[in-house]
């Protein structure tokens, strides 16, 4: 009965559906966005929300994100200013902005120094006012990420913790895709999943690694310095993950255990190496250097993902509107406010 | 930041959420009977649909399985005839019921005759006509069943196949849990998931793992003669599966590479190996024996179904309304009826 020597019989598929689908970061912005909309018209805001974004380097992909960003949010109703500042001034220029009460949310591209002066680039990050780092990389912000902690203000809970926005991005992307399997408890929806992601920078690749397996992966996180394995433990037991470095495994062990490969590599050379692949898996890449090779990947994985951004803007404009509502300005609307601030995204 | 050692911080999750999400037949079974419901109230039968079911071994199990059939279906207002009869008047009988214009559909509880005279089972499975074979097990539906074919009409393609009853309630609870990834192309949904399936029979075993594999999933079939792989080839680019044997691996081997384990070994000895499962593996038993430690493997799965059986009773109706549907004695009916018959469970 299981021949396989039959010709093909009639009522058969004459071909195999496409076996992989390729899912654009477009898809996945408009569905967010549009709740944004919704959640922001709840918040009544008397004017325009209002973002200002500080670009103190020379990085061309910076600059062109800038412009996209600036472009989306002013399709989305929300004021953006591009402020081009030299390094030396920026400290100064975001002071400003913290104490500016038209500015809802501050952005600044890194890095802006050379990697062996990062310090300089953290520093900033904590010069942004607690209330507008639409970022999420205040040390507050941080520290709850990595701790599994979700709110702001216990045990109120009114108030959600900003997360960092690729990450948070390439969390909604594998909701979206369905590798969270709702199915599941809350906050245990990845549980079973093996993930690799490929970039352990502070500002993307670790905290993706530990928002994942936060929430039930296990994630090897892959960088030139070697492989860390990212869990709740056995069962996943632990109420947060657990970092072990794992300097017996490089990227080609784990890369045909996973089930999802994410790459975020920002060099033209780094390719994922298509035949460790599994059959089937899942790839999302995040760099702004393509990281798989388009069309062999196509013939190995189920869904592939090629870029992330527009999703990374819509998660800004999500970031955003979050501050707004967790802000005190808004106490004493109406009770349609209050809702939205309480409803506002509930799940992350 | 990602410091294992920091004591619990306020608003941590005071304790982690349930890691196994533990799934019972009814919840997917009352999905489905609403289902089956809203289709036969579209097709109009003037009088209640009608099941025969022939039980001619004294296995208690299938006998405590009539009864529940029995009582599900008169509950769903179809009508269900248990008829006790010896083995050899049972193809008589089940000729009469053939040529029975009151009866829509006809079961046979299997297994009859000793395993070393299984043809005789297989010969009474031919004897029950086509337009009645609610379980599938007649050889234009196994055929169409694994040539992956849906449709009996072809290239009209508005009469569906029949499934066996047992592998499609598993396939309908893996759509239930999300293995099944709506994401995906139909027909390639499980496409990236590696299953295990412990039984090879003929009746559900086997078309289990034909139906997995089909569907796009890599599939391990083990039984007491061994194990074989049943796949749709490299990049799932064949249209229907392919067998291979695996004489070099064991249970053991297969069990750790398994996203989903399937127990349907019918004694109460065995027990799937708890500590080769998968951290987050999904594990469904079919059996009327406990395959899996229950207590453990709750410890170790993140979706547990302890059973099957409501959901095959569903199917069951399922498939007694499509043959229903697919009579000719409902041509000439209302426009209603006609769109019934071609939109009825337009998804396998």
């Amino acid at each position: 009965m299981a021949s396989t020597k039959a010709a093909v019989p009639q009522g058969a598929p004459s071909e195999p559906p496409k076996t992989c689908k390729v899912i654009l970061a477009d898809t996945i912005a408009k569905k967010m966005l549009a709740e944004v909309q919704s959640t922001l018209s709840a918040i009544q805001l008397p004017r325009r929300p209002t973002l200002s974004a500080f670009l103190a380097n020379d990085d061309p992909h910076a600059y062109q994100y800038a412009e996209w960003s600036k472009k989306t949010c002013e399709e989305q109703g929300f004021s953006f200013n591009l402020v081009k500042v030299d390094k030396e001034s920026l400290e100064e220029a975001i002071i400003a902005a913290n104490n500016d009460p038209e500015v809802d949310g501050i952005l600044v591209y890194y890095p802006i120094w050379p990697a062996n002066q990062g310090h300089q680039d953290r520093y900033i990050q904590e010069t942004v006012s607690l209330a507008k780092d639409v970022e999420g990389l205040c040390h507050t912000h941080l520290f709850n990420m990595y701790h599994n902690v979700r709110f702001l203000d216990p045990p109120a809970n009114l108030k959600k913790s900003i997360l960092p926005c690729t990450p948070l991005a390439i969390v909604k992307a594998l909701e979206h895709l369905q590798i969270y399997n709702p199915i599941l408890a809350y906050g245990n929806r990845l549980y079973g999943k093996t993930i690799t992601v490929i970039n352990r920078s502070e500002v993307n690749g670790r905290p993706l690694a530990a928002l994942l397996a936060n929430d039930g992966a296990t994630v090897y996180s892959v960088d030139i310095t070697g492989v860390q394995l990212f869990t709740r433990g056995s069962g996943i037991k632990a109420l947060r993950h657990q970092v072990v470095d794992k300097p017996d495994l490089t990227l080609n062990d784990v890369l045909p255990l996973s089930d999802v490969v994410i790459g975020g590599v920002p060099t033209e050379k780094f390719k994922v190496p298509t035949e460790l692949l599994r059959e089937g898996v899942v790839c999302i890449n995040f760099s702004s250097f393509r990281n798989f090779d388009g069309p062999a990947v196509k013939e190995k994985a189920s869904i592939y993902v090629p870029s992330i951004g527009k999703v990374t803007i819509a998660v800004l404009l999500r970031n955003l509107v979050r501050l707004i509502a967790n802000s005190p300005r808004q106490e004493g609307t109406s009770d349609d406010a209050q809702k939205a601030r309480e409803g506002a995204f509930k799940d992350d």
